[in-house]
């Protein structure tokens, strides 16, 4: 089978990430060329993976006949324009999340690529883990009957720093917004209401830069089930990624993933390995297996199994969490 | 040391299970008589347990010198009345939870017993359980740092029939109430608000006769934590407890107690066994400790370890939580 | 029904154990009177349980005609004395293991019992512990098919003292002797040969004293599978006991017993509770129902669950494995 | 840094594996060329993996000087002898276990590899596996101080062709020769007596073929230690590989290796995935490490991890163990 040639349009921590992933893991795939604003990280990249082209601009890799798609790793004010561009050049597209912090620039771009007829991708990559694809697979096929109640534990290793959350939107658009995607994928429903109970407890500084760090997030499902997901932005033990489908039938969880299966008993007590320190390692895998999809959706002209239209509705969700926490009420997610 | 000698009133599920649990349980104390509202049931516990007097009434058992303390264990709408006219004999209390279903009254019975000097103790057992105690006991050590984040699954395995929701206050008040005092008990602080997002997926007549059977109840705390209580009132595996305390410095959880700790590997799956079915079963140990500390603090002169404070203050979290379900909004808890 | 009279012969660790365990679990007996040749002991056990009768000696207690029963608590040397004297007596015996250390002696017991047609049970309590009894009526069920491959793991908390070993017999007769007989309840046929690979890494004191306190021994059984005990006389962390029934159709095994189901993550690891400390606490559920079925045997016209014969044939098990140590090579059990 | 160039003799089950594993994981080796008696196995691995050279014979990749390291996948019976021929060529050697099933043969490789002064390493894959890695390196840091007893549990999920055993010497060399090299491993020293309790129950066929497929091996080691491996050819739940090391101040066991991390709770039980399959699922990671490892050994100058002389020690053991079913006895092993 033919090659196909895919550009990375920024190669920080989670382009290099998947440049490396797919030149390793993925033998149908080639990354054919690069860019990022800063040209050293280009050069470090290429080099280390043997990559043939760097262009100077996502322009000129926009205009290469030879890219059949590209996977958008800049950051997130960029994410929106590019795609539209990217959609026009007819380029299919793997969008990283969130695609845009404001509901316009997304519908901008479900147009740019329904018009184009090109494939788009998001990167919600979790639904890809091997347990909560699993644990997802196992309540659509009925294992545990009607979905009652959703639970989402999901604790980051360290806090970004406090400015991080002006350009982020805040922790939930940036961190959440996983959490909202996976909500609405175990429940196989949409979120109809959110109320944020949230609160800075880590550290003060992101407080006085108007975010919280800390939340117990109730959510209400369109199929009448109930939800809630707990936020930290430190968990001292490493990265805390642990769901619960609890439905009529049975109940769904998934434990944490470790680095080892080894157990020492001694004098003082039982343990074990503490969970993998931080998404680089805990989804590894996920992030291959969302690029086999994308690459299958694109070869075999199938749906892409993360649409920009769950972009669009993850981020109506973390909007109105949002607003929960400044309304102090629960708010209804606005479709 | 001189026998204790207890007085017994109502002896059905739970006035039973304390007569059987502290005449083989507890060398120390003698429950030398019980009372019923049905004759039958005294005379089957006593013949079975070789119990010495059944008296007609409960103000029968009140005038005999010879009690030293009574276990109210009759119907709901009694305990506080039963309790007044106990202290007011002079006899320790230990009274079965709820105090009562109105603040007023639970008010009227820490007047009674502030005034005669008399012991009283709620019987929130499952503070006393081998699990939930570590954990809280682990927690004030300071093993976590500071608490931020309180969870507890709390389920049962069968709903009760649809009529009960009526005598029994409704889920919030028979149920979750386990569940505040727990809330209350491991952060170490009182809830200050709470909201209650609650619906009815079991069974359709719970809800006609206007009670929830799956509630997700975000709660506030007065030391900043936040929490979350999710209930069912049907989980088809067996009685689901279980609790997790995240802090500063680490997170603690507490797994279901099961009936033994073998698996099965076969061709099929790797099994073992669901959790002890229900309270009976599973909180046992608590049911015989909590009766331990209430002799200790009669025979001591320390405090009892729940209060009628702690009865009151559960109380008023589920009522907040009620009015919370009714007006759709988080609702202060008034203290 | 008419309450069982017991006495109890020996009141040291394993008989207080036994006479608290009967006195305040087992309503349907009583435990009438004991002896002990310490008289302190007696004194002191009698006033704490409130025990009616002390006998000077266990003669005066197997001539009480009020005695139905006799539990055999006394030093191993005179058990078998005891026994035979007690059966004479036409008492029901429930006696300690082991039964003796010298198979003839065990014999004339066995002649005893079957002359005055009494009940004998031997304390192999580990057969009624939860867990392992739990996977031998599962392999019986035919759970796991046919039963390839026994695994015990038994190590003790800490070493006996050096000149233990002289009066008890040593390892294999003293400690190992449980694992024999739960390798033939578990394996459900007996063992035809036994090589122990033993060593003294623990306690040079103990290797000093002709006997061994580290091993694993080898079992081969009539129905053709293959087993292995490991052994330890000192395990850091506690008291190891944990079984495993491989077979055809697939494997059983159970782990340890906890204090608790708490689980704490910090910043080094994911700890647990150690395994319950030592045998009183780990097996206290298996003394009060090893005899509660001893009861419903003389009550109920039904065999002992572990039978004089049980006593024996572990007896030669041990026996032979001695005998392996000193031979450095498989040694047939002879029946 | 220059790309090693690696050939790779015979592309079965496990060369394809490493061809696989080296193209996709490790990008500072190059497979330039593989060859396999079969040359259909050649062309569909390298159309496959796009490895430019097929060699119609072993002694052309040799011939070869483009060619730095040789893997030798073949069967068994030609390891030895492609061993001292690609030493005499000067290529550095990754030798699949056994090296060969004979004793003077791997001394005639010991002897080709010093003269020639190139590397070699036997394919002792599980020294690399995450979790018996990490019980080595914990052992070898002294946190569970003496080493007393090791224990092994390797069961294979389906027996091979009774025909097999002829071929592969049987299961002693050819399955619990890995068992053996990890006892060692764990160890931290040599056996120096076994004693192979040893038997068919799997299949008859494989009886009448001469060989055993069910087994406790017993060991003894220079260190005083002792230890236990049982192995299964038939393991109806998947490919189970477990072991652990007990010391004097601890003990330390690894659990299998699962699919997923996911627990389903219903009304039969508490289920969660079997096992990882076989050893191409189970131990990827493993044999991508000891690859990495074997080029860090060429390129830095160092000792490959796994010696010609581990291959040496483990076949001798190997070799005793089936003397010892034969003998019926415990046998020494001949350095």
């Amino acid at each position: 089978m033919k090659l196909l040639n895919i550009g990375i349009i920024g190669v920080g921590r989670i382009g290099s990430l998947h440049a490396k992933s797919v030149t390793y893991n993925i033998p149908s795939v080639k990354v054919l060329g690069i860019t990022d604003v800063n040209a050293a990280n280009s050069q470090a990249v290429a080099s280390e993976l043997g990559i043939e082209k760097i262009y100077d601009d996502y322009r000129q890799m926009l205009a290469d006949p030879e890219i059949d798609a590209v996977m958008i790793c800049s950051s997130t004010d960029t994410h929106a324009d590019i795609a539209v561009e990217a959609a026009a050049a007819g380029k299919h597209i793997f969008c990283e999340k969130p695609v845009d912090l404001t509901p316009e620039k997304v519908y901008a771009v479900i147009e740019a690529v329904q018009k184009a007829g090109v494939k788009l991708q998001v990167g919600f990559n979790r639904r890809f883990d091997h347990n909560f694809a699993r644990i997802e697979q196992m309540t659509r096929n009925g294992e545990i009957g009607d979905v009652h109640i959703i639970k989402i534990t999901s604790r980051d290793p360290a806090p970004p720093p406090a400015e991080y959350s002006a350009v982020s939107g805040g922790m939930f658009l940036d961190m959440t917004i996983h959490d909202f995607d996976m909500a609405r994928f175990l429940a196989g429903s949409e979120v109809t209401e959110v109320y944020a109970n949230a609160t800075c407890l880590v550290d003060p500084a992101i407080g006085e830069a108007g975010d919280v760090d800390t939340a117990v997030i109730s959510l209400t499902f369109a199929n009448g089930a109930v939800g809630v997901i707990d936020n930290s932005r430190k968990a001292v033990y490493g990265y805390d990624q642990r769901v619960e489908v609890f439905g009529s039938k049975g109940t769904l969880y998934a434990q944490n993933d470790t680095p080892n299966n080894v157990t020492l008993m001694n004098e003082c007590s039982v343990s074990s390995e503490k969970p993998l320190y931080f998404f680089l390692e805990r989804y590894m895998q996920s992030f291959r297996d969302e690029v086999l999809q994308f690459i299958d959706a694109i070869q075999n002209g199938k749906n892409t199994p993360t649409s920009v239209d769950d972009g669009l509705k993850s981020l109506l969700v973390a909007l109105a969490a949002k607003e929960s926490v400044a309304a102090k009420r629960p708010v209804p997610v606005k479709y």
